[in-house]
Formats: structure tokens, C-alpha cells, sequence
């Protein structure tokens, strides 16, 4: 194994525990049972990366590899031990924008590895970084983080591109993996810092 | 390229516009920004193939030509900009029932021509038709095409099934095609002018 | 075929007649028409072996043997023409515990059979037990299965888990697999007869 795929890898299962712990927080404010914890850990943790696989056709990636599932649930007891605390919630939406930002590269990634089209690749990235949140509030019942008007898509997005932008003018992966990595969690943490929005569409609504 | 190859492909960006412009004009109705829309109108526009071809296990149709993903964009920067107006959500309801006309009979034709079982070819052309409307509600929290009473999954289903019928007797496929788009096309249009609908269910509900 | 086979297969024709009975008494609720009532039945019952089938990359089991698209069409009907009584919704809820523990064995056992590692196997049990009635509630915009604190994951988790642990000591397959449907169906089974329920998580909430 080279010290890319390692990194890559290490990037991959990180961004399987942060988007595991904002599922199983989402179950923790609804006061689910342990059971319900680790569903939710492990479909928003996995729900994106297994979306890519399907759509490119890859082996879905926990399949073969149970490691992932035991790091939901272990992120699930955690989050169940641990507990909501004061500043819990603002955690979450730090949590999830780290790992919004290495799924996005991640995912990215591994579709360029696969030869799949660069524009398929970036659609990929933000597949992956985005579809077990979106699951998870799919099936949380809550709005999903795609009709939010803060910037979340839009980070992922960019920083996927970035990434594939750079890895196709020949950059080194990991370093435009870094650099895609950055621009997704910068424009993301200024949306949660400063409340970046993109302006929305400003059309007359029929009634 | 034969003649009836063009005119499957035809039919098939012409279906990925229309759905996708009616994933925008939801996005418009929700006052979203440009990212949302061209989100919607991606899900919206190549949804229902994607399910289709993850089911008869073909390559994911977009992954390998993003152009489609572009018409969708296209759709998207087209819907923001020239936004709504008095008729566009009766033009939406009509643009819809193209498309989903169209995609009954792409989605089976294409399942027909992979070897897939005729009755299922014909679940294929419906999911195909209606389930980027599916997502696209759910992803919206909108009530779901499918629980309106209006006639629209009969559509499609009529639609495919008359194609795969002439196909199976042997009718040119461009010539079965346009008969199946005809008839979900009629029927839908049926519905939406003079409000056809198949009678509920009469049961009484338990309380 | 083996007898091990035919018994696979006869609790795979019923767990989809059964889940899809529960789809068509959710439409029977809502006041449906018929085609909306075989699009219930279809997707509740085929729905959770459809993911199971995809992630493990199995060819998805009804594309080639629509026989079990036509068992839920009768479904369909048989639940529209008998109607809904008095025990009815009771009825419902047993149905769907028997469909639930057929599921979770036969998904696991296909997943094994398939080479799958064992953990990923209970857990395309437990997907296959329970994908079709979440998929179902997201549609039906009902609180999904997996929100309600009533034991039900957890039925299938341990049913799954029971066979997977014996059919790996190597207890005959078909034996191990009554064991499991045993499990989960008794646990489910209480949980409806005698409300028994995970404890919720205690933390509290943030405001």
C-alpha cells in the first residue's frame, strides 16, 4: 500500500465516523434507542459512498469490508455514552463539515481512479458528501439539507472540482486532494461562521 | 447509428429537459439558489433511468456521457433566468407529461433491447417515468405524484405496456414507440384536462 | 432444486406476498386507487431484496422472474376487493412480523450463499427485512418504521444474527434458518403483544 491509498484511506474512514456521529446525534435529539443510534450512524456514514458505488458500478465499499460498519457503531455507543452536551449541536455542524469535505474529495477520487468521465467525477464527490445527509433527513423527517439556503452543496461541489480540476492538469493526488479538501471546508466553515448564502431565486411565486 | 437508435436518444434528452425543467421549477416555487436548482433538476431529469439501469444492471446511463448532465444544467440556468410567470406551473404540468410519456417508453425500450422479461421491461418504463418525480417530491416534501388520484403512474404504465406489446408482435420499434408514447401521452393528458381519475378506495378506514 | 432451496424460496414468495400486503392496506388507508395499490404492494414487497440485490451485486431476483411482481398484483387486488374490517390493521401488523423475520433470514442466507462476510450478511438481513416498510413510510409520508421505539430493527437484527451464527458453526441451513425466523418473529411478537421497547436515549436535549 502506498502512502496515497493509505491516506485516502485514513481520510475515508474518518469522514465514515464524523458523518456516522451526526446520524447517531440525530437520533440522540430525537431520543431513539441504541438500535435506531447505529442505523442512523451507519446510513448517513455510508449512505453516500454506497450511492457512488452503485452509479459507477464499483463493489459497495463496506461490503467486503465490515470495518466500517463496526466504526458506526462504535461512533453510535460513543455518542450514546457521551451524550448531548451544551455546544453539541454546534459540534455536529463542525462534524459534518469535515466529513462533508473529505467525502467529497474521497469520492472524487475513487471514480477518477475508476477512469469514470472527470465531470461524472466531480458529480460523484458531491454525491458522495452529500446523500447520507441527505438520507439521514430523509428518514429523520426533517428538511433536508439540500433545501437549506446556506451553503453546503455549493462546498462540496467546488471543493470536488478543485480536486479534479487539479489531479487532471497532473498535481500530485494527495496534494490536490489537501487542496480540494480545503476548499470545501473553507466555504463551508465561512456559511457557518458568516452565513454565507447564495442568493435565491428572486421570481414571483404563482399563488 | 440507425435511425431508430437517433431517435431513442432524441427522446431521451428530450425527456431529461423536460423532467429537469420541472426539477427547477420546483426549486423555483421554493425560492432556492442556482446550486439547488441544478440539483433538482439533475435528480429530477436522469432519476428515474438511473433506477432503471441499477435494476437491469446496465451501466449507469449518465456516468459515461455528461452531457446529460449539462442539459440539466442548461435547464436549470434556463428556468432561473427566465423564472416564473402567469402559466408556467400549468406549462410545468404539461412539460411533465411529456417527459414522463417519453421516458415509459425509453425505459422499457431500452430494458426490452438488454433482454429483460416484457413484464418487467414494462415496470421499467414506469419507474423510469415516474420516479425522478418520485424523488424530486420527496426530496421536496411535497406529497408524492403517487398519492395524488389523478392519473399519471396508470399513464406510464399504459404507455409501456402498449409498447412492449407491438414490440413483442414484431411492429417496428420507432413505430411502437411512438404508438406508446401516444397513448400515456393521451391519457395523461386526459387527466390533466378534464381531472380523469381511476375511483379510490371505498372501504371504510378503521379509526 | 434442493429441498434447502424450495425452502428459501417459499419464504421468499411469502414474505414479498405479505410485505406487500402491508403496502396495499397503507393505500387501502389513504384512499388509493388500484394502480396505486399495486405500486404499494411492489414496492414494500420487493423493495428491501431490491437493495439487498444491489449491494451485494446479485442480479436484482424479480427482474427475471416477474413472478413475484405478479404475486404482489394479486396482493393488490386481494386487499381491494376484501377490504378493509375491524382487525384488519391488527391484522397488518402480524403480517408484517411474519414478513419481517422471513426476510431477514432469506436476506441473509442469500447474502452468504453469495460468499458475502458474515457481518455484512446480517446486515443485509436485517435491509431486507426492513428497506421495503421504510421505503413504503417515505412514500406514504408516514412516520418511518425506523422512528418508532417499538422493537422492530432490533427483531431483525437478532434474527439475521442467529442464523448467520449458526449456518457459520454449520448447522443445516434450512434449520438455521427456522432458528432465526424463530427469533425475530418471537421478539417482534412481543414487542406487539406486550409493547416491549429499547429503552430511548436520556440525554437531554439541546433547545
Amino acid at each position: 500500500m502506498t502512502a496515497l491509498d493509505l491516506g485516502f484511506i485514513l481520510f475515508d474512514y474518518a469522514a465514515v465516523a464524523v458523518f456516522g456521529a451526526t446520524g447517531a446525534l440525530a437520533a440522540a435529539r430525537r431520543k431513539d434507542d441504541i438500535v435506531t443510534f447505529t442505523f442512523f450512524a451507519a446510513i448517513t456514514g455510508v449512505g453516500g459512498g454506497t450511492l457512488r458505488d452503485l452509479l459507477i458500478d464499483a463493489p459497495v465499499f463496506w461490503v467486503d469490508r465490515p470495518g466500517y460498519l463496526v466504526v458506526c457503531l462504535a461512533v453510535a455507543l460513543a455518542v450514546w455514552l457521551l451524550g448531548l452536551r451544551s455546544g453539541r449541536m454546534t459540534l455536529l455542524l463542525w462534524l459534518d463539515a469535515v466529513g462533508m469535505a473529505a467525502y467529497a474529495v474521497v469520492g472524487a477520487a475513487k471514480a477518477l481512479s475508476l477512469g469514470v468521465h472527470p465531470i461524472s467525477a466531480v458529480v460523484m464527490g458531491v454525491l458522495t458528501a452529500t446523500f447520507g445527509g441527505v438520507i439521514r433527513d430523509v428518514l429523520a423527517g426533517e428538511p433536508s439539507v439540500l433545501l437549506r439556503r446556506e451553503i453546503y452543496v455549493s462546498a462540496a461541489l467546488l471543493g470536488a472540482a478543485a480536486f479534479v480540476a487539479l489531479a487532471s492538469l497532473g498535481v500530485d493526488r494527495l496534494v490536490a486532494g489537501g487542496a480540494g479538501f480545503v476548499v470545501a471546508f473553507v466555504i463551508r466553515a465561512g456559511a457557518l461562521r458568516w452565513g454565507w448564502s447564495l442568493p435565491g431565486f428572486k421570481g414571483k411565486p404563482e399563488s
